[in-house]
């Protein structure tokens, strides 16, 4: 039974509807997938940004600035700051955020933290699925915010239309670190804190990689923007810079392919995921563990135990 | 059709028929199954020992000199160097590798290096079916080497009996970068490279951080190890850090445990992937690809075509 009123209220952009919806899917309520399969029907508008970088870099300052700027101009803004917790810990590591007072009381604004635990350090499905309540509510732009660690800044393309890495001057052994990822998932880079020493080599040494990449006249090269968020400078190079990264996808006809992209991927992890947890259900973890047992001491493999357990998984689909 | 003689001179230590057995395992030659269930009847007397930290730390340098070590005392040794690659780039990290001229003509040293690719940039089950193969043929240690980018530093407790974290002087905020995954990782810390300056304070540090650390007397405190490996200086000193560790798992009765953990999620990955194959074929594929384009303007829903696409691979099980 999909709860109509809600629907219509989220269609209204009414805040205590979303959130409530949000904290459905979050708990994974039976019908919030429902209501997800409902409120598709109206997703597309939104223009979706990826903010990540080290922690520090100031992507929580520079979330609030793009904020208030697309305030200015009438747009409405959904916040989703993703916080990426250690598999092993538990912990949240973006303890410094930046609270966001001045926008969060803004009705044109809507600011949500989520966890993103049990997905591999990234932005799971369930930040997808906020993200696609707040496009059918008729946010113009939502923003995900997460901090650049381990896995997550890498899914973060999977999700975002523009996907911008914020690094500081004194993020040069970190570009090191995640270049491997960082570099490839920029459409723009943000140099903050640009009045600090080391500014202009950073940017240098951040124009020498993004030449070495292979590129051609069809190829997007990742802008170098400076800023000092915290002084709002540089906020109107960053909105142009998203503003001509969007045309570019538009005019090469790469905005839907891009999304076709994430939908597609994401596809696969729903059915991936609802076909695990029908897999691993008591009685198989039970047989699972049972087995493993002869496996340490040489007397089954993997192998075997896992051939064992397809079988018993496709039987019982066919009872 | 098992290759019994292949299997007989597996048992003999052949390395040329070892190194034909695990390139038919990275082509995941069909008859590789059949091998790996085969061979699973004699492993489980080898012990393992994971290395990783940043690149140039001196995780080979290690390695080289622990297996020299472990040579003189007549036992045989199988290196297992994995490169992880980028998601993106496929180009390797481990550029700066060390040859081990040396070691690697001993007849009683196998080094393999293999690519992590296609396994979230972690150790892949590939990997440790290679291991398994060694310890059928009755390599007495097996070394995992890799590179602490990413997510491989995190898997390598799912394949090691004992971890060694190997860090420099130099590495401070590498520590300060990885540190909610590698802190929680060490069986025993390596500070390599010693004698350079800011030694001692690393060694400080990364003693307060273990300080913090749940624990309780059954806990075991990973020792801080300072080597120069290049010099061969404190290499006594790792080997019996691994002896400790290993006589603290048998005590506890802690290695079986540990081992059948990491058997429960090899046999879980075997299984998903497994049905991960069988979901995505052609049929499939294509269809999802037909789908997702009326996802991206409204017409349909992530969630609606997951639906679909479930019940079309349970239909194709039933027929």
């Amino acid at each position: 039974m999909i709860d109509h009123n809600l629907i219509e209220k989220i269609y209204l952009q009414d805040k205590l509807a979303i959130s409530r919806t949000i904290t459905k899917i979050e708990q994974a309520n039976s019908n919030s997938i429902e209501i997800l399969k409902e409120l598709h029907k109206k997703i597309g508008n939104a223009y979706r940004i990826g903010i990540t970088g080290p922690p520090g870099a100031g992507k929580s300052t520079l979330t609030n600035q793009l904020t208030k700027f697309y305030r200015k101009e009438g747009y409405t803004v959904g916040i989703i700051a993703v916080d990426p917790t250690s598999p092993f810990t538990g912990g949240a590591l973006l303890g410094d955020r930046i609270r966001m007072g001045e926008i969060g009381n803004d009705p044109g604004v809507f600011i949500r933290s989520m966890a993103s635990r049990g997905s591999l350090g990234g932005l799971s499905n369930k930040t997808q699925d906020a993200a696609d309540v707040l496009d059918a509510a008729g946010y113009d732009f939502i923003i995900f915010e997460t901090v650049g660690v381990g896995q997550s800044e890498l899914d973060i393309v999977k999700v975002a239309d523009t996907t911008i890495v914020v690094l500081v001057p004194e993020s040069g052994d970190s570009i090191q670190a995640m270049k491997a990822g960082l570099m490839e998932i920029a459409d723009i880079f943000v140099l903050n804190k640009g009045d600090r020493p080391g500014a202009d080599s950073a940017i240098t040494s951040l124009k020498t990689m993004i030449a070495l990449k292979d590129h051609n006249s069809e190829s997007w090269l990742p802008p170098i923007i400076k800023t000092i968020a915290q002084e709002n400078h540089g906020i109107n190079d960053v909105i142009e810079g998203i503003n001509n990264h969007r045309k570019f996808l538009i005019n090469h006809d790469f905005l839907n392919k891009k999304r076709e992209e994430n939908i597609k991927i994401r596809v696969k992890e729903i059915v991936e995921e609802f076909i695990k947890q029908e897999i691993w259900n008591t009685q198989r973890l039970n047989e699972l563990n049972n087995e493993i047992k002869k496996a340490v001491i040489g007397k089954s493999s993997p192998y075997q135990i896992a051939e064992n357990l397809i079988n018993n998984y496709k039987n019982s689909i066919m009872d």
